[in-house]
């Protein structure tokens, strides 16, 4: 009884990459990048062999082909570019080159003067069942190369799939029939172009496929490259009196333009629950008007899909939407699963909280501590189905109002499997929609939700201030595998995070945090008020003093010591440097000592290069030598090369690697635009080839 | 029309131990082993979660369970042990330990004077649930802490399930009924032996699978752990005119013994083809007499499943299958898919060679070199499928014979998919089957082979002279993924390759290979003419001169110069020392300059440590300074330790970590057995705890 025997897999493909987690999941790219793929492949004995990308974008139906090529090492490398904003997917197969195989074989024998007599009908055959399947003009030409190769006196070709043929052709060959020498013939069989039209027209019949078809999230660039900037809109009347609005909020507009910023982003902005609300500094005792956290989301106005009354209504809001637009501002809501009691869920769905013996909802508690403002959800109680999608409705709705970045509240503390789904059916319909995730929590539950489909995700650089520290984080984001699905967006101070650092650092502080948030990622954003270097703290914690968390606040945007300046030239220089826009591009160089960082960015074809000193040290000037990597610059030992530092913008004309900096805590950074300065006379056409003139 | 949504993955598992490929390959263990598991588990906010691996052998119907436990960093661990010679199947499970989240919550509130009432009941229902799935005596006991935490005045407990209950629970409770204290109830409830009793009865509502069984091959300890010896038969009769047997072999049996091997291995023991037969040192034109090439299979006598009559019968080979088994020796014999052209098969199975348009059988090639004595197979031609299953019964035939052990004759000349489902097929019937690979080619295809289901492999080590190549390499081997599923079996010398270190280091080179060979791999084998320092070679090849391959030869085992009390003085030292068994823990360590390689390898409980230095200079001596590892040693700085010399018999008492040696061409190496000396008054029991005297 015999048993089927598995021969699928006739040439090993393995160790492709991009791969994540065997194909789990999908690593991410942006619209326009080209994808390079990478993949061991090999077979058994000596036959060369050949192989392609097959990919296509979700919603196509025929796979697309892009040719790989052998890189080393029986590795093999090829690409093809993703210019839409969807979830792509890609394989890869392979396939014996049988001609190529078979040429190369026939060039070794003729020319150690063997009988190839036998070669020449078998490549023959393969010409003949190529150009039985090519298509168009291919064949006529395959046509003409087999009958230059077997071809009788007339030029005719017999038919090489029938054995009675071969003696008839045998006897061609060795009459030299039609004037044909047996040189002729091999040289017809040898033929690049023979190769190429066989190439074009592969005999496949071992064609093997890999294992797995590998997921690609294709998102639009924003998703890699944007300047966000926070606020709270209540606190946008510029007197703390008022309860700020959306049309404040449009008023505040060109503020935040003129920084350079890209997105706008607004902690919860539906209604605020009543019950246990916290009054000011987070305490249990409000006053009657305190206005409440908006992270207690529900109230009598309603819930998750509506507005605070005190902001203004839908309308107010969709109008802020558009005037953002019209400033080139997009706006960014927070998604927060956060329920107070007087939310209409809690009515409408008891089922989906958690429900106790006596009856009573229960509330947050992080024993012994109790959060009675805060009713968790239940994501897998009765009706979880209907709860989840409501939680994805929530987002089409405002999808619908014209939001298309969604900064994600504690997603850590919900079902990761909860997210994974509800980001692909969102994405699925709406591709170019972003989902930040704010988990500040353990390693790896950060990397799982950003695996799960987080489009970017909030970073320990937060509190990550010195060199070592830096460089080994910045390392691991940016060149392992992190780097295929983990986008980090720098924020340097949040609503809930005063970080040590900027406390005790004062101005020089937000200034070196600045430089390291808009060059080290190329995705960062700041909590208004960073510009104004406010870091007054709850004693010995690192949290805002008075926050406007819990009370309407008024600013001075004028501040003494503010550095709108700062911050304004740093988006400038981000814009300009496309070297800047990119992710995973960044490498760390070597610079004297522990307190001067030194890094870089370059574009692939080294048109834009960049590279950042920043001392550390918020008290005191430290001096340095920084050591350029000359060879990654292209840029030969003893040639001079041209710097403009784009925050002083002083000019250099530099030679060698090594070069001296001092850096005051008062500007503790640089910005180095490099350029190569190599013109010379050979540069020219006709230095090299003065044939052509 | 609502989508099916997927929540079976409640909890994340990831990055499972030992994987490969993601389970698409097995990783390789040996009976006894304990398998360590390793798995990042961790689930959504901040209940306590629970872990195991699942297991069994491939026959067993039910999975076993092993438990883990929190390593850090959200990574788990536990192991199971494997006690069968067969395929082994695990994966890794997680749950919500709902009763210890919850008992650690009530522990924190009722330490802070929280009212606990509801939290009582809440964790009574679940004991309920676990005493109403738990087995036997478990059912009782959880019971009766069910009555210790909820009971009324008479023990009673009530339905917890319904709801009507809850009031008369609640009065129960507040009433302090039955002279329990809320203290009691609460002590009860927090009680070891409960939380015992409940892990033992998990409550598993959200039992979360890793996506994978992972395999594991299990072979017998021979797999990792013996010495080979491999000599041609026709040359036992120590006599060059006359063609040795089986029954000369077996006179020759109490040498290879004492020599202290375990495997003896032959080339191929089959019919040899006659046309194109290979005459001396490899030339075309053999003389009447000459034996040809073992390698040339197939000849009058018959094929594959024949043994060649000039060595004896098929009676004489079983005859030497047990008397190798009375020296404690086991027959390993080659596997070389070679056929000459007078193989049967050539007449039977025309459809399994590759036929050209001539109707003859294409012989092998290199072109142009021409290897007209070898008819290689196509297979993926007619009656594949045929050709595979006469593969597979072919061994199984040699297993009806008694051999387990088949060195396999250049696997990477042959899909690599064959391999994985013939040696699939044949340890499915007889774990117990060995196959070494004899690829000796590039590393993703000898890679490749190992996964597909060799039992080990041929290595670089034969080409691996000094000492960052070395160290570099059994880094690779032992410290690297490379070690779950790739035993390198260290050949020094075979028939093919004489290498060049051997034919210009003399006799000292053969000694420091053999100590390296002996102590680099628990497995390792040498082809004979070693131990006589063997070395004339072809000139300006690696090939032996005057080979075995093309001749009947006769050996002086006597010969001066032989080394061979080294040779059995290195296998009585692997037998006796069981750091030397293993495989993967060969750990490298410093010895100042290029000239001395230093390694050591410990069982893990540190009864066995070996260390061993090696001048890998075959011309002069060098002088070193050996740095123990005395922190991995277990050995305290100032502590003094004992030392002897496996090869001089020398002792030596130690005192700190650097240690000079010198190493002399004539006595290139030194293997030290190390133990810890410490006894002292601290060692006794009464010392640490006087109040058990």
């Amino acid at each position: 009884m015999p048993e089927t025997i598995d021969a699928s897999r006739k040439i090993v493909i393995e160790c492709v990459e991009p791969e994540l987690d065997g194909g789990r999941y999908a690593v991410k790219r942006e619209v326009g990048d080209t994808v390079e793929v990478f993949a061991d492949i090999f077979k058994e004995g000596h036959d060369a062999i050949a192989a392609a990308i097959r990919y296509r974008a979700e919603d196509e139906a025929e796979w697309r082909e892009a040719p790989m090529r052998f890189f080393d090492n029986d590795r093999w490398t090829g690409s093809f570019t993703v210019d839409r904003n969807c979830r792509w997917h890609f394989t890869v197969i392979a396939w014996t080159d049988w001609f190529g195989t078979w040429q190369s074989e026939l060039r070794k024998k003729y020319d150690a003067g063997q009988n190839v007599f036998l070669e020449l009908y078998e490549g023959a055959q393969l010409v003949a069942v190529a150009a039985a399947h090519a298509r168009g003009g291919d064949a006529a030409r395959l046509n003409a190369y087999l009958a230059e190769i077997l071809g009788d006196e007339r030029g005719e070709v017999r038919h090489l799939h029938e054995e009675a043929e071969f003696e008839t052709v045998a006897t061609i060959l060795e009459s030299g029939a039609g004037d044909r020498t047996l040189a002729d013939r091999v040289a017809a069989a040898l033929d690049a172009e023979l190769l190429a039209l066989m190439a074009a027209n592969p005999i496949r019949t071992d064609l093997t496929g890999y294992d797995r078809h590998l997921p690609v999230q294709v998102d639009r660039v924003a998703a890699r490259y944007a300047a966000w900037y926070e606020l709270f809109p209540r606190s946008m009347s510029d007197d703390a009196a008022r309860h700020g609005t959306f049309r404040d909020v449009i008023a505040r507009l060109p503020y935040v333009r003129d920084m350079g910023f890209d997105v706008l982003y607004f902690p919860p902005i539906h209604p605020i629950g009543k019950q246990f609300r916290k009054g000011k500094n987070n305490t249990l005792t409000p006053g009657d008007d305190d206005p409440g956290s908006p992270y207690a989301i529900g109230g009598e106005a309603g819930g998750h899909r509506d507005v605070h009354p005190e902001l203004g209504t839908m309308q107010d809001f969709r109008a802020l939407v558009d005037a953002a637009q019209e400033h080139g501002l997009e706006i960014a809501i927070d998604f927060a699963i956060q329920v107070s009691p007087d939310h209409p869920y809690v009515e409408d769905h008891p089922g989906w909280f958690y429900v106790r013996p006596d009856g009573t909802i229960k509330y947050a508690e992080n024993p012994p501590k109790k959060y009675q403002d805060i009713y968790p959800l239940n994501f897998y109680g009765d009706d979880w189905e209907g709860q989840w999608r409501e939680w994805r409705d929530v987002i089409l709705h405002w999808v619908a109002q014209g939001v298309r970045i969604f900064r994600v509240d504690n997603p850590h503390t919900k079902p990761v499997q909860f997210w994974e789904w509800m980001i692909r059916e969102v994405q699925r319909e709406y591709p170019d929609v972003i989902f930040l995730s704010e988990a500040f929590t353990r390693p790896k539950m950060m990397k799982a939700l950003a695996k799960a489909g987080f489009t970017q995700s909030y970073t320990y650089f937060t509190w990550r201030n010195f060199k070592r520290e830096l460089e080994e984080y910045f390392t691991e984001l940016t060149q392992t595998p992190m780097k295929e699905y983990f986008r980090g967006n720098l924020f340097p101070n949040t609503p809930d995070i005063l970080p040590e650092f900027l406390q005790r650092g004062g101005r020089p502080a937000f200034m070196i945090r600045a430089i390291l948030a808009t060059t080290l990622s190329s995705v960062y954003g700041i909590y208004s008020g960073f510009e104004l270097c406010e870091n007054r703290a709850l004693p010995g914690k690192e949290e805002y003093l008075d926050s406007e968390k819990y009370e309407v606040k008024a600013w001075d945007w004028d501040r003494p010591g503010n550095i709108r300046p700062l911050i304004t030239r740093l988006n400038q220089v981000r814009r300009q440097n496309p070297a800047l826009h990119e992710y995973d591009n960044l490498r760390f160089y070597p610079a004297d000592g522990e307190d001067v960082l030194f890094y870089g960015k370059m574009t692939e074809d080294r048109t834009s290069m960049v590279f950042v000193a920043v001392n550390l040290d918020p008290f005191r000037a430290h001096e340095t030598v920084l050591h350029f990597p000359l060879g990654e610059m292209g840029i030969g030992w003893g040639d001079p090369w041209e710097v403009e530092e784009l925050l002083t913008g002083e000019r250099h004309f530099w030679h060698g690697a090594d070069q001296y900096v001092r850096l005051e805590p008062d500007a503790p950074g640089r910005i180095y635009r490099v350029r190569a300065w190599r013109s010379s006379e050979t540069g020219f056409d006709y230095f090299m080839e003065p044939t052509l003139v």
